[in-house]
């Protein structure tokens, strides 16, 4: 089924329950039911308490309308008689003015009994279409998002065209749920919060370290590799900097609030970075360049921090801080499409040596008809760049779509979507062209011609931030990593206090070999010792009793299996040596 | 010479630079003229234009007058007279006052024809003492330090008992200008500064930023070895943290200041951390201790934010965003005399490390009278960690002081002072136990008896900030790093055009074994390119001709030597990497 004909058959469904809502409770006042991705919702003020525990009430009174559901008959209404038919209810009112104000015509669309004011899109045969639905959750929401409104109640539900892709989502929410990166996150010590730090500042636990100094060292190689050199900023610098990039004021409201530094009779202005492109835009300017020196490609795993209202706070996934696998490549135009490709390639190599076999890249290109408006007027570059980069994305053979005017004021631009290995979509990463900030910032080289000519800016994060990625990978991998992220590779368990030394004697010999290994020589049983450490999902447990200390070979049990295997230690230092240096995903 | 004799001596010749400006422009206001480290300064409000070019008159009229200086005499005067003699001069006034309100005996003290208020401190025999003295610069200086204040001209100069000190000292600071980090940071292309970022917040080249990688990559190893664990926390928290920790209000004044950020109707105050204690606090707690887990040592690169007036700052010296090698120790009471020894033992193994062969450990100790008041009441901790630490000092035969009441308020405290190769002398480091903040925060564990007790702190830093550390080694090697540390490792040089491709491909054989070299096949004549090249400290540079191509030896030139030596490619590549690897001192 199409995207839009899904679109239809979902808001149909918030219709289906909005009638549901009306029978059981008559005084409730209606607002929106939009389709969503994956779903929709339908946000409601009752008069009374309603619980989750309602939602049965609600679907089974959803299916037993449903066979009245032929079709939906549009009617075109006058301003008057859609107020007379929502007099007591405001937010109704509220939108009536707003479609009217802009000229639309105001149109009600009914099925069965039940009529609501709507601007359409709905299925053909609702009474079969509707049949693969599913009432989620409750959540609060503000009426039209803004804080300074009334609280009402917002219902989620999905549905889908058959049951099968019903009970495969339904399955997948499941299993997201149990793999759900905060529960999961604190059970493995990855990351915690604090009240007195404040929200959505996540403090990383000696694990979660861990998996962030891999992940850095995976970048670092990998960019050093592709000639990038590393540069390292200060988190914050005065509103000038910003200004002249032209991040204030317009995005101000993303920014935290700023800091007043009083000093010698005048007061400076601070802010924290949100972004990190206008430090390393003064670090190209730090010398002249020449065409020779470029591509300049400067990395760095800049910590950024931006305000998120505190109600779309979630987990590590919306967040205030945000540690950034940043670069910023700048080149000649000549350059550009050998750099882009580059840059496209290390997404690739990425997706591969994480498991991501399902990923998108969304291209947004600009609108002819918007220069100089929407897009910054450089007709030949807008151009010239999106035909380049369309061919790459073509020759490579990746899965891309293309969306029109969506770039963003200063370029085109690619948002990388991913999907986690149970199905759900995250958009982990950005790549983006940018022809307006080097103007600004009066960055230059010297060309062949000896002409001072500006250079062109790819930013790109191919790993995205530490904290989404993370919050990625513990799902994707329900918190059982590959080896080399692991925190702890090794968990020795000693069958009874006489093996304790001989256990930390082993545990040296892997550390020498910089595995990461643990002990655990306490005095509780076998049987409880392995059942704590199956939690901790550690790679690879060696049990170890007078038959391992009498010999060099090791009882081995590898993660998620119940078998114990007996290798020679040699050959399992080796092994394991070897998978953590090629980053290798399986066991 | 003992430290007050030298204080006196610098003390009486700043009386002899005042004589000699007294007599030269009369109408000069004197104020104050102090020893200090390494020197002395007089501070003159002029009455016209003095410049350094004044300075060698200044000096030769000391030099006349000195003869006249058999001794110093001493009268008592009342604040009437006092007044009266500087009438005309409202800096002394306000001294006459401010001496007189603590009810001090005012005091003027003679020598030749030259008197001054002043609360004594004098050479016995100037005439003989004072002849090895040197002026050395000037200064704007507001008096008393207060921006609001009069700016005044200071003056300094510098004395010692004998020529030859005195020589010694010129040519260490002759050799300290030319090893200036900040005219050699901006020559090796280490650090930065913008005017759009801000004073005080150095950005990090890519040479830099692989010095700070290096150093990391050496603390992250050796505290690793030594059962550290490392933790990430954000650089801001609620202003509630700051208030558990005790920071605010008292140390409001050194923070940058707040972020009011306004939300769902009230508003949260939002600080830069100015250090990472109470966050890795907040790690401790994220899970129950006992005794068994203990120590548990926390490890950041934290980079934390602290104000310092902009008068204050000076080049990586005195900044405003500090990245911390820092951690924190949590300790049983029982534990804490083998933790503060491996602590120790570091210190000494980084000095070794980093060349440093003079250092001091200041041991900053209780008054046990001020207990309650100036001191944490833990009569008992106090005495126990004091002497537990001066064990260990003792023990490790290491040079210390002793200084009585000069603790921090929560626990005893050692600041480390090195010198440079050069003789200057830095303090980079410190070590503080702390037995308040985890009192505050509620930290415990569970001891061996069952009781929830609370353990010991110790802060500590051995490498200091990267940006005070990093200029340090700066000044230290003059620039000329150890292999490990050097930014780029070799350099080769190509003899002609028709070299570029073959020294690529063997710049891309060092590569591969981890070497960070780079290629100067510009069409440049070799001479030039060595003399370039010499300018850049890099340990090894290879000269690339037909000889070289057409075999597998070097023509290896080494940092600081004119000959060219020819060594086997193989046995080259190892015995670098071998110096890379064992951190080695020298080339």
């Amino acid at each position: 089924m199409d995207k839009e004909k899904l679109e239809h058959l979902r808001h149909s469904a918030a219709h289906l329950l909005a009638a549901a809502v009306m029978e059981l409770w008559p005084d409730t006042k209606r607002t929106i039911g939009p389709a969503i991705d994956n779903g929709f919702y339908y946000d409601f003020e009752f008069s009374q308490s309603i619980t989750e525990a309602d939602l049965e009430k609600i679907e089974a009174k959803m299916r037993q309308i449903l066979p009245t559901w032929k079709k939906f008959e549009k009617t075109e209404v006058s301003v008057e008689q859609a107020k007379k038919e929502y007099a007591d209810n405001p937010y109704k009112l509220d939108l009536i003015d707003e479609f009217s104000g802009q000229g639309q015509n105001l149109t009600f669309y009914k099925s069965g009994n039940y009529s609501d004011l709507c601007r359409g899109g709905h299925s053909e045969h609702p009474d079969k279409d509707l049949a693969h639905f599913k009432l989620l959750s409750m959540a609060g929401a503000y009426w039209r998002g803004d804080e300074k409104n009334t609280m009402l109640t917002r219902i989620y539900g999905t549905a889908f065209p058959s049951q099968a892709e019903l009970d495969e989502h339904l399955k997948m929410l499941e299993e997201a749920k149990l793999r759900d990166h905060r529960k999961l996150g604190k059970e493995l010590k990855i990351f915690m919060t604090s009240d007195l730090v404040g929200p959505g500042l996540p403090l990383w636990l000696p694990n979660g370290a861990i998996i962030i100094e891999e992940l850095e060292k995976l970048a670092v190689e990998t960019e050093r590799k592709a000639g990038y050199v590393r540069v390292r900023t200060p988190h914050i610098a005065k509103e000038e900097l910003y200004k002249t990039s032209g991040h204030l004021p317009y995005y101000a409201d993303s920014m935290f609030p700023p800091m007043h530094l009083k000093e010698d009779g005048h007061s400076t202005t601070y802010y924290l970075k949100a972004m990190n492109c206008p430090h390393h835009h003064q670090i190209y300017a730090f010398e002249p360049h020449s065409y020779r020196d470029l591509p300049l490609r400067l990395a760095e795993y800049g910590t950024v921090y931006r305000y998120e209202k505190s109600g779309e706070l979630f987990g590590l996934m919306r967040v205030r801080t945000m540690q950034m696998n940043d670069a910023h490549l700048y080149m000649t135009p000549e350059q550009f499409e050998e750099e882009f490709k580059a840059v496209n390639d290390l997404y690739l190599k990425y997706f591969k040596m994480f498991g991501i076999t399902k990923y998108v890249m969304r291209f947004s290109t600009h609108d002819p008809e918007e220069l100089g408006q929407k897009y910054v007027e450089e007709p030949e570059l807008w151009k010239k760049t999106e035909d380049m980069v369309r061919q790459v994305l073509k020759k490579s053979g990746i899965n891309y779509v293309e969306v029109v005017n969506e770039a963003a004021f200063y370029g085109p631009k690619i948002d990388v979507q991913v999907w986690s290995s149970i199905g759900r979509e995250f958009t982990i990463a950005t790549n983006q062209v940018d022809f307006a900030q080097p103007r600004r910032f009066g960055l230059t080289y010297t060309d062949k011609d000896s002409q001072e000519k500006i250079p062109i800016v790819i930013h790109r994060a191919p790993l995205g931030t530490h904290e989404r990625f993370i919050g990625f990978l513990i799902e994707h991998f329900a918190g059982n990593f590959p080896l080399w992220l692991s925190p702890v590779q090794i968990k020795i368990l000693t069958v009874s206090e006489k093996h304790a030394d001989f256990a930390k004697k082993l545990a040296t010999e892997f550390t020498d070999h910089n595995i990461r290994i643990e002990v655990d020589d306490s005095n509780e049983t076998l049987g409880n010792k392995i059942r704590k450490n199956a939690k901790e999902k550690i790679p690879y447990t060696l049990v170890l009793g007078d038959k391992e200390m009498a010999s060099d070979q090791l009882a081995v049990r590898v993660r998620g299996q119940e078998k114990l295997w007996t290798v020679a230690k040699a050959e399992f230092i080796k092994n394991i040596s070897k998978s953590i240096s090629e980053r290798k995903l399986e066991l």
